[in-house]
């Protein structure tokens, strides 16, 4: 019976909203077993849902089924023309709830990749991204979640995605502060403005530029200059309580920047390997003095994305 | 007596408006002599300015002082508090004028970087960029043709600019299309909307990503997807006439895409080494049909910039 491990996910890093994201070295665990609907002699048979959920939040997981895992491992077999067979789904729970880390893609991926190994893989890896994709709205954390490493998602002409790899930096360590509150992912678009003056645009696409050159040499420079944004930050920064003194004290202690991660509250910083360990010191002390309790944890790019534990 | 040799460039290329350009194989040359003003046995003094031009559209070019290679030139000496030397300009045009290939930023840098070498160089290239940058309004062209190579140009934090270049594939050719009509650059400005969607920014900044990716790596997917762009050229395409004709010829003959190259009305087709002649000859073919006499020339990237010819 198949165990499926899904890294978490850090989507717009500064200007790459809506188009960039990048694994990171926290995972969900996914257990599915099939499980037998006859009567037994033992009795009654099995019912032909159970999910279980261990680990961080596990409380707040749905064990019914709303559940977004089981949701996603019934969407692959509606895709296939095929009634779901009974299952459980025992959850190991690492990646935090609503906070910007792709807890719902790690969901997502997982139960996609779930019926599709108990199914005997009859889907390649490019037919579960576009399943992932529709279930999630959009690419940001499915798309790394599978495949690991940072990747931008453009539309495509021939087909509806092209999705390439960012040569991340072997150097360049990215700083993940979990805040305990959480940011609704609709609160976080509604104070989007619908339009944004040329010289914006411009902007964000010109630093986007800078920032794929930025993560593959670790060039400070430019990795400084880069991790501005004018899509979504500056509106979204006011609904983080601590923001500026996070990021204040993250640069002081030597990162090249600090971003949100997601749609927040959770907040990124990238930083050399030398100077991590100080950015998480600092940016846990800056954050608790604004009364906020927090989790900061030093991570790695996950390479690998979702895998089949043996 | 040095003679100062700067390439074309074209800017813009796809989603990189305003940001991105890349010097070409096509040069203007600049010979600057120094004039003597004192009387001489054999007559009058010489002029303290003289200006010939030899070459494509010579007769077009200014010999007062307003021809703006003496402007740059005149500009460098302001900016070092002196006055500029007399001196004799002699022009081999090989650029031609307003046509979106940077003739103008061949003629500031060519300005500002003879009157450096005659004067010994006392400024570095970050001055002679800065000061060019100011005279033309904007970096895309000035600093590909100081450079050299394809340069990504985003405002910095600590300094004015940040400059990254591109890596550019060995294996993947410019090839230009000039017509014999001029857009102004002022009429290209002037159809551009003021504000653009939320989507349409995204979308010009998620294909730039892929746009440096795809320049690196030559992979024909991400860069017929990535040369699409919704910030100038849908709005600049119609002023082109012939531009769909031209356009549908090259992606035939088996271009990734065609892109206008600065304000217009040169169009910048890229493709492999292999479909290059190809494309010349299908690009040719279409804009002659539409009535319009056309020069389609099979570039390189030019990777040294402005040069000192020995």
């Amino acid at each position: 019976m198949p165990t499926i491990r899904v890294p978490a996910t850090t989507a717009n890093i500064g200007p790459g909203f809506d188009c960039l994201g990048a694994a990171l070295t926290l995972y969900n665990q996914f257990k599915f077993t099939l499980r037998s609907l006859r009567v037994t002699r033992e009795g009654s048979p099995q019912e032909p849902l159970k999910i279980t959920a261990t680990g961080a939040e596990a409380d707040r997981v749905a064990t019914d089924d709303s559940n977004l895992v089981y949701q996603a491992f019934c969407k692959f077999f509606a895709h296939l023309g095929e009634t779901p067979p009974a299952v459980e789904i025992e959850i190991a729970m690492n990646v935090p709830l609503a906070r910007g880390l792709g807890s719902s893609a790690t969901a997502i991926v997982g139960g996609l990749v779930g019926a599709n190994v108990l199914s005997g893989s009859p889907l390649g890896q490019d037919e579960i991204m576009h399943l992932a994709i529709a279930l999630e709205g959009h690419p940001d954390n499915v798309v790394p979640a599978l495949m690991g490493g940072c990747r931008l998602a453009a539309s495509g002409i021939d087909r509806a995605w092209e999705i390439c790899e960012l040569n991340w930096h072997s150097d360049l360590v990215p700083i993940v502060a979990i805040p305990n509150f959480e940011l609704s992912t609709t609160e976080a678009r509604r104070v989007l403005p619908t339009d944004y003056s040329r010289a914006d645009a411009i902007f964000n696409t010109a630093h986007l530029g800078l920032l794929v050159r930025g993560l593959e040499t670790a060039n400070a420079d430019w990795l400084k200059a880069a991790l501005q944004d004018r899509i979504h930050q500056p509106y979204r920064q006011a609904l983080i309580r601590g923001y500026e003194a996070v990021r204040s004290a993250s640069l002081s202690a030597g990162a090249y920047g600090m971003v949100i991660s997601g749609a927040g509250p959770t907040l990124l910083a990238l930083s050399n390997g030398a100077q991590a360990k100080a950015v998480q010191t600092a940016m846990e002390k800056a954050w608790t003095q604004e009364g906020v309790s927090v989790d900061v944890k030093v991570l790695q790019i996950d390479r690998e994305g979702v895998r089949c534990e043996v």
